[in-house]
């Protein structure tokens, strides 16, 4: 049974008993949110070792972290070694996007290795091979596709995105928009490719039940994705995003309808007045499913950056009420990201997803600071760093000050605090 | 005359002419502005080296990098490294917090070397020579202050921070709330110890048309300081912090009487659900005067990252409506920053600066952004690096790509622009 059809049952897994105590709330909060569709467990029945992340409304924002080999990098250790660095940072899940090399090698590397859910991307394997197999990614077989999943599944993947919504319908509305980035989703691209070359309906649209099926068997989340996501600030919120939204919120409760959890992936590239628009859209739409957003980047001019300006979209996003955030590093459009890009991705989606936390008012997120605030008050730089998002980067910099003892790292001697110690006198509320 | 005195004449001055042209506007909406109050030009008289630059309403969100020896480190040398740094990293304004060494030195020399509006806080100067000539900070008298402000004045300052709006009723709201974090703004630490040891009320309020009357002289522009910022998220939006924008709100509208040209600095650390009603607040209770901002800071926990926590609260307070950013170096909270710091600090505010004016519609703003977007349509990646908010950094990471010639950096032969490009064949529209 998967985490939905138990949740239906009235029943308690032992995935929502640990998700309740990592958040501090009553495993029955968790069970009634997976039973209405507003939260999931990711948690495949395959995949053993795996410490379950819950994911939706009332829990903590998650940050998702990409990681997977290319056909310029196929090395599986090196993506490994991005695997842990993520980890150790704090990533809450793991997407393993491998398009070099031993696919399937990799995925099962990054299984083995890897304690927190772990989502991949199946037709970047059946779309590769296809060209390999036939010659072009067009000539994937439907079977091809759906082999691809089943093997996704089988191998205890926990989340597949899977781009349903891009259907003939949601291709007309982009022709008619024209857009200046038209596709910027590989997943998408390849899918839309094939379906103009073949002159079919998208088989993950058309053959929804089997995919359904699969899910169902190995309690695989889907995360719809976002064919059509807006690959510039100009194309946001256009009508083929959103026609794209529609046909995934009906996907959305046919998915729930048939036990199989799911959440919704969003933009993209969306202005910052832009982003509640876009949040509310898909709870509205997806009636209050999951939202999985990448980014979103606030700009599209500061390449070299992407990890701030996905920073500043994830943290609207969150507060929004954006339940899980896929890290930007600051490598994108650019390269590909390597272990130092890796961990200041992770950290600046961790910063986003706290601040959100803080803004929606998620249970623990502002005590975090208030601590913190007490520690400053006090002078007290241990206690200041051990509650530093990254306590090792942290004691890195304080420790290339010239300061030291108690003595504020900035001001030294006309420190504010020590001057109102002196003069004030105000006691450190206990709270 | 004053800017602002000029302005209400009806006049247009040099200064005006070359902000309008640096904004794409004309100068008579600059006038306009001025008159009203929402736009200042810190162009001091004496600043005779000055590419002016303008803040305010409707114009282009303005970036300060702050500068400065410490009693740390008093190498004035280092110093105007950080400056050159931070002019060719794109700041709009500097400031010379200098409280080591040779202060008023360290001020000639970056006056002289500095083509954009410089800021200072005369009191750290009048207070710290306090205690060479007198013994201790509390020991400084009302003429030690105000030789200091008009010492920056004749030197051609073109913005000075004045904690006026520190008076003993704020100081009493401040007792009666109980913060965590008390206060932590240096100038008015340095001013609250004063008014205690010494009994009296803030010689900047007491003695306002003293300082109205420098500011006048020189065309200062008056940067009222926050005294009572939050130190933390706890403390924010409390009673002491609005007792003294109220404060600093009449002071605005004497500044403005008097032909004194006048700004407001707010907060500081703000969770981000509060940060829109505090620029609301603002622009209402200084009758839409511009608004500098430090951060603001969407959470305390993330030391070492603070340029990315300033530039998730800057871009929504400019979004909301603020004009001016001060910037925040990875090096916040912990140590004193670097040139690389300086240049990280800049970058990021600039990021956040231009999302907010995406979203609040300044002209030329998104027109940008569709620039880029069209060069990455083409995969034009000469293009692509010219456009981005820091080149140099994009073309390094660019360089250390596996891909090369047109090829996507990211996705290499599996690229979605490439695919559509094939099978879509949708025109990039002009535009």
């Amino acid at each position: 049974m998967t985490q939905l059809e138990i949740a239906r049952k009235g029943n308690i897994s032992s995935q929502m008993e640990l998700v309740a105590q990592y958040e501090g709330l009553e495993a029955e909060f968790i069970r009634e949110g997976i039973k209405q569709g507003t939260i999931v467990i990711p948690a495949n029945v395959n995949h053993t070792n795996l410490t379950p992340r819950g994911i939706g409304q009332g829990l903590k924002t998650k940050v998702n972290a990409n990681i997977g080999t290319s056909s310029a990098i196929d090395d599986i250790e090196s993506e490994l070694e991005k695997l842990r660095v993520a980890v150790e940072a704090g990533a809450d899940a793991v997407m393993d996007l491998s398009t070099g090399g031993d696919i399937a090698g990799a995925r099962k590397a990054v299984m083995a290795a890897c304690p927190l859910p772990v989502g991949t991307v199946p037709i970047y394997q059946a779309g590769i091979e296809a060209i390999s197999k036939r010659g072009a990614i067009v000539k994937m077989t439907v079977d091809d596709l759906f082999d691809s999943i089943e093997a996704h599944a089988r191998d205890g993947v926990d989340f597949v995105t899977v781009h349903c919504g891009v259907t003939q319908t949601s291709i007309n509305r982009l022709r008619r928009q024209g857009r200046i980035a038209d596709v910027v989703s590989r997943g998408g691209a390849f899918l839309i490719s094939w379906m103009l070359y073949n002159e079919c309906e998208n088989p993950l649209y058309e053959h929804y039940n089997r995919l359904l099926s699969i899910a169902r068997r190995f309690d695989v989340t889907l995360s719809l994705g976002d064919g059509m996501r807006p690959g510039c600030l100009a194309d946001a919120t256009d009508r083929a995003q959103i026609e794209e939204l529609l046909i995934i919120g009906e996907l959305t409760q046919q998915a729930q309808e048939a036990g199989v959890q799911v959440m919704v992936e969003g933009p993209g590239h969306v202005p910052l007045n832009q982003i509640e628009t876009n949040v509310q859209l898909q709870k509205c739409i997806c009636k209050g499913a999951p939202f999985y957003v990448l980014g979103p980047l606030v700009t599209d001019i500061a390449a070299g950056y992407d990890h701030i300006t996905g920073a500043i979209g994830g943290a609207v996003a969150a507060a929004a009420g954006a339940d899980f955030l896929c890290y930007v590093t600051p490598a994108e459009h650019l390269t590909l990201p390597d272990i130092k890009d890796v961990r200041q991705g992770v950290i600046a989606a961790r910063i986003a997803a706290h601040a959100g936390d803080i803004a929606k008012g998620v249970g623990g997120a502002v005590e975090w600071d208030t601590k913190m605030a007490m520690a400053r008050k006090k002078l007290d730089w241990e206690e200041q760093i051990r509650l530093s998002i990254d306590p090792e980067h942290a004691r890195r910099m304080r420790n290339r000050s010239e300061f030291s003892g108690t003595a504020c790292s900035m001001c030294g001697q006309y420190c504010a605090m020590d001057l109102m110690d002196k003069y004030l006198g105000i006691a450190v509320p206990k709270c």
